[in-house]
Formats: C-alpha cells, structure tokens, sequence
C-alpha cells in the first residue's frame, strides 16, 4: 500500500511539473486555411475548451485574440501561455469556456512580410478574416456564432485591430479588450518609410486611416450609440511606448459618453504584460457573453 | 524626420516584442561546478542584476532559488522566466538588485537521476551546497556574503529544501519563502517504492527525515527562538496537492509562536503558480534584505 | 463661462468627496419584521441597486449577507461599507446587481441577546429566516425567488451560518462564501459557559451540532452528490484564530470530492478582512447566478 | 478548561469583531497647534507606530498625508481607515513602521473656510507647513528628520498638494505618492467664481500657479535633476474626473525622462478608491526610506 502511495505521488509529481510538455496536443490546433482572398495560404492557432472533445453537442462562445507587428498565429499558445491562465480560471469558475482563435496576420518581419488587420492594396486581410476565416472557423469549431457570444481582443498592432473591428463592426462583437494598443500612429502624415511603396508604408498608412481615436473623435450621434452596445477594456503598461494613445482613445470615449473601462498597471510592451493581461481579459469577455 | 521616427518606432516593436529572444546573453549565466562531494560536474544557473556589467564594484543580495523534482538548474530561467518578473520589479522599485542562484540537485527523472536537496548515501547534496557551491557562487557574482542579504525560495521538492536549509542554518539565512512545498512526505514510514534501495526511496527517507514539520513541532525554547530570527512566507495554489502539509506546517509554526506568512491563491501544481509567486517571494527578499 | 466651469469643478469635488453623506437614503433600507417564530420584531437592512427605483418592472437575483457574533443588521452597510464596493463593481461590469439582504441574528453581547442562525430552545432563529423573514423580503423587493439566483454570504458567526444554511438547503442557494468562518467550534465537547444554560451556551451548543465540517465528513453519496449542486468559496486571513477550521472544512471538501475555491489572504478577524472580501464574494455571487 | 476555551473565545470574538471601537486611543493623536503665521490655530491628527509608546527610544520615519478639499485633519483616520492598512502591512512586513501625520488644511466649505496647500493672501498654509507643523510635529513624536525618512502624500486637493510640495522641496522628501490629484485646474486663466475675492477664488488661483504639469514642462536641466531624486507615483481612477491632469502630469514626467510610476485602477474620486490606494502607498514609502 505505502509503495503504491508513493509511486502514485512520483507519478503526481511527473504529470504536474511537467504538464506543459504533456498536455494533450488536441487543446491547441494549428492548421491553415486557403484564402481566395490573399491568394495564399494563412495559418491559424484554436485553444480548445476541455470539454470539447467529449461533449459533442456543446456549443460555445468565441473570442479572438490578436497578436502583434513581427507576431503570428501560435503566439498566443507559446509566447503568451493562454492554455495555463484560461484552464486556470476556467476551473475557479471566474472564465467561461470559450474557443479562442488566434489568426495570423503577419509572420515576421514588416518589411519583408504584410502584417496588419486592415486592407491594404495586395493584402486585403480584413476582408479575409470576416469573409472568409471567420465563417469557417466558427462552423469548424461549434462556436455559437452570434454577436452575443463573440469578444476580440489583441496586443499591440493586434489591439488596434481588435478596437477597429468592433468599431466598424458594432453588430458582429459584444466587447473588445486592447491590450498595449496601437491605437493611432504615434507620427501621423504620410508616414514614410525607406521604402513608402514597402510593406510596412502601407502597414503604417492603413493604422492611420483605420485610427482609432479618430473614429470616436469624428463619430456622430448615432455612430456613438451603437459604440455604446459594446462592452470595451483598454489595458495599458505605464512603461509602455504606447500608453499616450491609449489614454487619448480613453479621454475620447469618456468625451463621447461611451462606457470603457481602462487600467494602466505596472509593466511595459512586452509579453509578461500580455499575459497576465490575461487574467482580466478572460473574465471580461465572459462576463460579456454572460450578459451581466 | 517622419521617415526617422516611423523607424525608430519600428525598432522600437522589433525590440520591444522580441525581446526574449534578443535579450543580452550575460544576464542568465549557466555553468557547471566541479564538486569533490560528489565527484562530478554540477550544472548552476545564475541571474545577473541588470547593474552587474557596468557596476564592477557593486556587491549584492543574493537569493537562492531552488527547483523541484524532475527539475533542474535551468528550470526557473525558462519555464519560471523569473527574469521577465524580476526586471520588472526592479525597475518599478517593488525588488531590489540582486544575484539569483538556481542550482542542479536533480537532473529529471527521481528513479534515474538522484534528486533531492538532503544528504543520503552517494548524493551528499546539502554539504556540496553549503561547503562548495555556496562559497564558490558568492566570491564568483560579488555576493554581499552576509546572513542579512541571502535568502532561500523554492518550488515543491525545493520548497521543502529551502525551508529545511533555513530551519538548520538560521545563522545563514535571513528569509525563506516556500511555494507549494514539500514540506514532509504525505505517506509517512519506510518509504517504499519498487526498489527500496534505489533513488527514489533515498529521496522519499530524507523527505520525512528532514519532514518541515516535524522540525518545528519539536523544537526546544531555544531551537523556536533561532526560528524566530528568520522571515518566513508560505504560498501554496488551493488546488495543489500539497496544500495539506503546507497548512500543516502554518499550524505548527502559529502553534510555536513563530511568525510567519501564508497565502493561498487560486491555482494548482505548476509554471504559472511559480512564475506569479516571484511577484510576492523578490518583494519579500528584498525587504528582508533591507531590515524592514 | 469660466466662473460656470469652476463652480461645476467645486459642486462635483463637494459631492464626489462627501458622497458617503450625500448618498440617497433609499438604496440602503432598514427595516423590522414582526416574527410570530420569534415572539418578537426582527430588525433587517437591504442594500437596493441604483435601477431599483427608476426601473419597477426589473427583478433581481439576492445575496443575503450575514453578520458575526456581536453583530447586527446594519453593520455590513456601515462598517462593512459594502456599498461602496457594490457600486464601483457594478459599474465596471465585475458584479450583476443584485438585492443585498443583512437580517439580524444578534443585537449585541451573546451573553445577553441571544445570537445565532441555528434553531434553539426560545430562539427558532433557522425557522424564522426561511419561513417569515425569505418569502417576505423577496416579495418586498422584487426578487427572482428562483434557487439560481439566490446566494448566501457571511462572516465569522454568519460564515458558518452561510456554509450551513446552503448545506442544508441546497435546493435553495446556488452559492455560498464563507469569510473567516466559524465553521465548527474550535472547543467540542459540551460548551460549557459560566452558565451553561445561559445564551451563549445554547449558541455554542448549535454550533456544534451544525458544524459545517462534519457535515461533509458524515454526507453520504447522496448528500454529496446534492453538495456539487452548490459553489462554495472558502475566504480566511492567515492571522484569524478560526484559519484551523476553514482548513479543516476545505480537507474535508476536497476528500469528498466536491469543488470549493479556497483562498487565505493577508490579515485577521477584522472588518478590513470582510470589507475587501467583497471583491471576490459579489463577483463570485454574481457568476453563480450567471450560470458561468 | 473547556470553560475557560469558551471564554477566551467568546472574549476574542468580542475583541476582533469589535476592535475598530476598543482600539487604544493613544495611536491616533488629534491636537491644535497654535500658528504665529495664520494668526490661529490648526488642528492635526497623527497615527503612531504600536511601538511607539514602549519602544520610547525608537526614532521613525515620518509620512504626511494631506487630505482634500472640503476634508480635515481626521478624514485619513475616519474616512480613510488608515490604521486598518497601516496594521495589516506593518504586521505583514509590507510596510515599516513610521508616524503619519494628516494636517488641517481647510474645515469644510471652500467658500466659507480657506482650504489649500499654498501661500495666498491671508493663509501662507505652505509657510505654516514648512515652518511650523513640519518642526513641531517631528520633534515632538520622535521623528528622525532627515530627508531619507520623509514622504508625502495625498488624495485630490492634497494630491496635487503633496506632489507641488516634493517637487519645490527636493531636498526635504524623499518620495510623494498622489492620488487622484488635481495637478492643476482643468480649467485655466483668472479662475472667476461668484466671488473672485473669496476664498475659492484665492484656492483657483494658487493651484494654477502651483500647477504640477507647468512645474514639469518648464523646469530646467539641474531642477530636472533635482526631480529625479523624488520617487514619484501617481494613481488616480479611471472614472475620476482628474484623470486627465493626471495623465498630462505622468507624460510630462516621462517627456522629461523622470521616472514615476503610473496606476490606473478601477474606481472614481472617492474614500474607497483612496482607502485600497494605502495599500500601495504604504509600502511605496516604506521601500524609499529603506533606499531600496
């Protein structure tokens, strides 16, 4: 018996400690799905609810969650640790179960690579993503579908993306959580590169065009109403380079009565932010598709 | 100018969002000692206060920082990323510089590899640490060398073994913060496992040996009185396995009257309980550093 | 324009700052019941949430919240100030409104007023709450009545009372938070007072024979299948004299395998423990009745 | 023995539940000092140490703690709750023992009672601090003196005031922590009122020309310098209508390379929010004097 104790405390010991290595590789998919629309091929990352696998029939709510300039699609699950703070607070209860898809919108270097969330000529992704990966993964991964039970979220470049998506698109988001966002352009104008026809000109031009803080400044009246049926967090380190566009998005909202949470705590532009974001990110979300 | 700015600011992101990857080498030292106790090569690793470079007259705090079974001397750079943590503490003021030590008592597998932080026969573990590494360590990374700047941390297996250390050595360590520790073996006796005289078994005898609560359950006036001289903190996950002796060892210790700390927190046993517990255990350090 | 301006900036600093004076009388109600249980009237206060007014079709979910030993009615509004807490959680969408109801089980010293939530001879206190005070305060203010959106909350005294009630009565409460709970009497045995057939006996005694601890120890399979129906959350200082017994309850949870969160923080039997406790137990009630 | 369990049970009970009413009096001191510069005399209320009145040899380090406008000298004990943080930290180790001392700048209505931190016509109140409460105080309560052991804070009003303070006095503090601080008027020029000879007018006019945000963008190279021997925090809510002056502050801050932390949390311009700010204020002070 006491033999049997204490190999079962090893074997304790062994899954614990080493769950990261062997978690069950089924909670995390990355495959690709063609796109007609870049003409090409674009990876995507889904983090899987636990019950997924074995209730069949459940559907769920969706959340994406965008990364950053230089990122991709497994950022999130590697970088970012999802898996361990969402089973965390899955299982005390202060997030629901969700599907959360991590797309992938730039795979290095700007220059070299398109990044961004908007269209830009040769690289119309927003078109993509609602068009085209949307529809797809919410079919492919029994997501409920409905504005009431989908959230967006993102970091940086992806915190922009995520804040402009459910600006234009009021009817198809219930909250939106930016995290150390690119808001705006820090320098505005032509935004000029070495190379102003060059992947990152056209990044730059769209992050301008697509400003955020601009959208709530020039909203009208019924434009700002239907910002007030989203639920938003702006979340922002107060080393980060980008904190003052965040509080002028914030300064904006507020002027326009438009209900926004925003927390600036301690940190910088860097992953132990956007992970322990993280913590409050999920509950957020939740709470919005609980309707609370 | 614009086009200057736009690629500072690009830098900037690339710095900013990689900076894992790129980060200087030298602040995470890893190397190997060669121990006449145990006749053989041991592996330690050694985080650098960012002030260490170019402060070449500057001695420091130190902190050992121990892993757990299965674990070894890498563990709390990778898995733990105690320096994401750390950095930010120190630039926020919440830790003080200090030199990190986390050394090798293990090496993976318990019935392969001997683990353990006790003496047993053919692993003398504590007398390499306190005759060898310790003294090597501390000449080697300009350690202040006194009692009132070292302290001792550690996870599981680890958090048993610095409190252990800290109870028997209360003339070397000011504080001791234990995280899900093994503060004794669940499953008292002779410890069998399938092979008595092997690895495993040593470990498990010198786990209810040296059991943490047993320590302070029998400690004579004087014995409490030392303990007394130490700030202790004890930090387990409500989900842990190891909660009962934890709270068990609390008890003992509020029964002897020895202060001491205890936080439980939402969570179980692994990476994200251990790398949110630097958050409480480098603040903790540091004060005890500063004669709070 | 300007002069308009800084009178707008004075009035709001005056009703900003003094706004625990200002606040309107209506959302914090004290009231009496005449109990035919008790022979006697019983005082009660009901914390109302701001649409309460203005919106007199709305139904709400309630969170009865019970005192300590010494305690009284209206010590959660005042010393407890839990609508400051209630408000700000509200507003930034992490509580639900709710109906807050703080009945009184005490009137001051035990010695003299006979204190408790249990039935005992004279003091039928268990009846009285769900046969009179329940069905008239939910009628009274326009609460759900369903199980799924009533919880139970308590301190000290009220903590065991919360853990009992919902023990007891699981087809009546969806959840419950314990805060620095007496769970059992540290002391069993008879109880003996100076008097033993005075009031503080006959608490005692109650609470002895309604410990929450050997309740779950002595559940059989049905009872605790009936005990998973209920979230429970278990919240005690790490200096409180009643941390043994949380410990013990939480032990017994866990080896009867019925899901409980379990937190020790910083601090004591104070209301600063209780006051801050508020953040986790209306969140905590609120995705109970959310159906997280 | 049973008995007297009971009895210390009953007596602790008594003790922690009642505490807030039993606490000795003697830790918070309320007193009139007679002011040569203001012709009258000013009321101030200090919270000692729970050594102080054994330890009669110790020396402290000393926090002033400056209220709002329309506040007193015993709002920090009363509204603020002060000595509930201030126990729970020091008995946690989170902060170092130390004599906080809340002055009287105002008693009430602005219109009726000059409030204010500055010289105006008629109230040199920063005179009066500097020159008399400043040496009165610290002499008679032990305080050590020296800049190494002095810090200043304050909510709104004696947030801007505290940090006004640091800045001019370099060489006197050694940290200010604001919060929710009005660092200058949201709106400038002449500051009309009703009365532009009354007292509210005289208060306008002096934090325009104290205003923390011009002292920033206007200071020279060797007083950035002096700045940068300040450990400065700002935190103000994110639904306090100060927000803005606060940000402006912090950009200013970090324009001009000065390092200051920066919180943004949940809450609005009120005793809640400035109550859990102790929690960070406390040890933020503590960590100075100690030169972390």
């Amino acid at each position: 018996m006491k033999q049997f104790v204490v190999t079962c405390l090893v074997v304790w010991f062994a899954v614990a400690t080493m769950h990261a290595q062997f978690r069950p590789p089924q909670r995390v998919v990355t495959d690709t799905i063609y796109s007609e629309v870049l003409q090409a091929k674009r990876a995507y990352t889904v983090i899987l609810p636990q019950s997924f696998e074995w209730n069949k029939e459940k559907q769920y709510p969706v959340l994406y969650l965008l990364h950053g300039m230089y990122g991709k699609n497994d950022d999130w699950a590697i970088q970012g640790r999802v898996l361990d703070v969402y089973d965390q607070l899955v299982l005390s209860g202060e997030s629901c179960e969700m599907v959360i898809v991590t797309p992938d919108a730039g795979g290095g270097n700007p220059e070299e690579f398109q990044n961004g969330y908007f269209n830009v000529p040769d690289w119309e992704y927003e078109r993509f993503f609602f068009d085209e990966l949307m529809p797809y993964v919410e079919k492919r991964f029994r997501v409920k579908g409905d504005r009431q039970h989908r959230a967006i979220a993102g970091l940086s470049m992806g915190g922009g993306g995520c804040t402009s998506y459910a600006q234009r698109h009021t009817d198809l988001f219930c909250a939106a959580y930016a995290m150390s966002a690119l808001m705006d352009l820090p320098q505005k104008g032509d935004a000029k590169t070495d190379n102003p026809d060059g992947k990152l000109a056209k990044l730059n031009r769209s992050v301008i065009e697509n400003s955020c803080v601009e959208y709530v400044k020039t909203a009208d009246k019924s434009r700002q109403e239907a910002l007030r049926t989203v639920k938003w967090f702006v979340d922002c380190g107060d080393d980060d380079f980008l904190l003052d566009c965040n509080t002028e998005f914030y300064r904006a909202m507020r002027n326009a009565h438009i209900p926004c949470q925003l927390r600036v705590r301690d940190g910088s532009h860097n992953w132990e932010y956007w992970h322990t974001a993280l913590y409050q990110c999920l509950p957020f979300a939740s709470r919005a598709f609980m309707s609370f």
